[in-house]
């Protein structure tokens, strides 16, 4: 079995762990970033990666990268990662120089695309779209077995298309993005400007996405009018999603999804009603298996086969 | 220099080409279809492919056809070809019995931006999107140097997704399309509703997409809401476009598009106001350069070699 470095590297935390190549998380461990500059990023990382190739026989092991970042694919470059406050980091240069070779980077929503087509709830499929609802909105991309990750890495940036244009500033600058409706962040706090605006709502400040659901199933009119709006909003964008990609299996994940599963249910039927007939017939939508798993092991797969997602051993 | 026979096949008529692995079109002739039946089309067709390859030393050479149709990527079936009648016809067995070797079969918008991205207004890119507002709406997807048909070869129904959901009647059937709104065909009938319902236009019926830019450019109210209407659901799909597959470059092409002049512009500069900034960083847009030659190119060429539109000889 070849095995590979899979690491997840959020903005606080990263996860680093060996994994085969059937998928199978051997060992990882979770790595707190007390300092965020990329050089010691890249010390700190490498050195955690080495120790696992070293307890796995001592070769030299592909290593992948996951990051909320924008990457500039095959250079390795970080273009822009917010939570890191990088901005154009050759992030592969730093971490390769401390390896026997280069990592590949990926972006976090492609590493767990990646992962749930090879050995999640979209194995075995070619053209998967992961669409993630969590404190952010995105969505990773595999289109006929490859990552599309578009001209400068971009891609998928499906929480960013204009639902409302001109409308609510999201936290990208711009006006309208779907993420400024129903991430996390923002029904929090369109939750927030209901109560100070005197609506006639049951919730209190910090009340969650899932609390919002609970109050909207319990008839809460402000809450009810958020959650239609969002499951009307996801509705759509999936739904066009599709008409332009034809995907043959959408998979669902993040936390506002698996923490209002009314709303998951209902945007995974809505979807149908909007996505053009032909591009529904032969597509269907789960949810996401591989959990914290999927970044660690999306970005090791996919750096011991880049060329498909189809795990074959 | 190699040479391939190129076929677009339309309702009516079909051009079929000899093209040479460079781009250029050495013959090309123009053949009316008296009958659809998907047997004497492929008679017809081969005939016409055997003669130019006849006239061209002999040799069996590769055949590509663009037709306006769902085709189901590598089977070569059509599942629905709303201008020919058909429905479910492998029409690449069909006409390969006919010749040395099946021929491959593409949409036609996927064969106009193979073509344009190989010898046209995108060539030398591998991220193209040809954006097409004619008589119908749609696109063709070249997404890392390969063209995206998706599940079922329908990838691209760009002319179909929904900017006002539950809004009017799209030829398609369902509600609220894109092409409900600015195709030339949904255009000349808004303009009729306006007409008999009184509204104080000069427009007259028979008006088409470039009369109503004209008026809506001297003032005139209705059609000035139409046209803005247009440009307004143009900029914003668009630029969700761009924000989801992160292309190089946007060719625009079609009958409305060229047509309406003023429209186009407006458009691409209205793009960049919805696209998401990172994705419109290395984005430019260009008009479409091969005008009726792009179908045949692009499936000749495509048939030459599917890998990649890059052309090197």
């Amino acid at each position: 079995m070849n095995l590979a470095v899979g690491i997840d590297l959020g903005g606080t935390n990263a996860r680093v762990a060996l994994v085969g190549s059937g998928g199978r998380v051997e060992r990882a461990e979770k790595v707190r970033l007390d300092e965020r500059a990329p050089e010691r990023v890249a010390e700190l990382l490498a050195a955690r990666a080495l120790a696992l190739m070293a307890g796995a026989g001592g070769r030299a092991l592909p290593v992948g990268v996951g990051l909320a970042a924008q990457v500039l694919g095959g250079s390795g470059v970080v273009s822009v990662a917010p939570n890191l406050g990088w901005r154009d980091v050759p992030f592969a240069a730093l971490l390769g120089r401390r390896l026997a070779a280069p990592p590949l980077l990926m972006n976090d929503l492609g590493a767990a695309a990646w992962g749930e087509a090879a050995v999640g709830a979209a194995r075995g499929h070619r053209n998967v779209i992961l669409v993630f609802v969590g404190t952010g909105v995105g969505s990773g991309l595999i289109l006929d077995g490859r990552l599309h990750t578009g001209q400068l890495g971009v891609a998928g940036e499906f929480g960013h298309v204009k639902v409302r244009p001109g409308g609510r500033r999201c936290g990208c600058g711009e006006l309208g993005c779907l993420e400024a409706y129903v991430s996390g962040r923002s029904l929090a706090e369109r939750i927030q400007e209901r109560i100070e605006g005197g609506a006639p709502t049951a919730l209190r400040s910090g009340a969650s996405a899932g609390d919002l659901e609970q109050a909207a199933l319990a008839g809460d009119g402000p809450a009810l009018e958020l959650w239609e709006e969002a499951r009307e909003l996801l509705s759509v964008a999936v739904g066009n999603l599709c008409t332009i990609l034809n995907p043959r299996r959408l998979v669902f994940g993040g936390g506002v999804l698996a923490g209002c599963p009314a709303l998951k249910e209902a945007v995974k039927k809505g979807l149908f009603g909007y996505a053009l007939g032909v591009s529904r017939v032969d597509l269907d939508v789960v949810d996401a298996e591989l959990g914290d798993d999927a970044g660690v092991v999306g970005a090791a797969l996919h750096a011991l086969h880049p060329d498909s997602p189809t795990v074959t051993s």
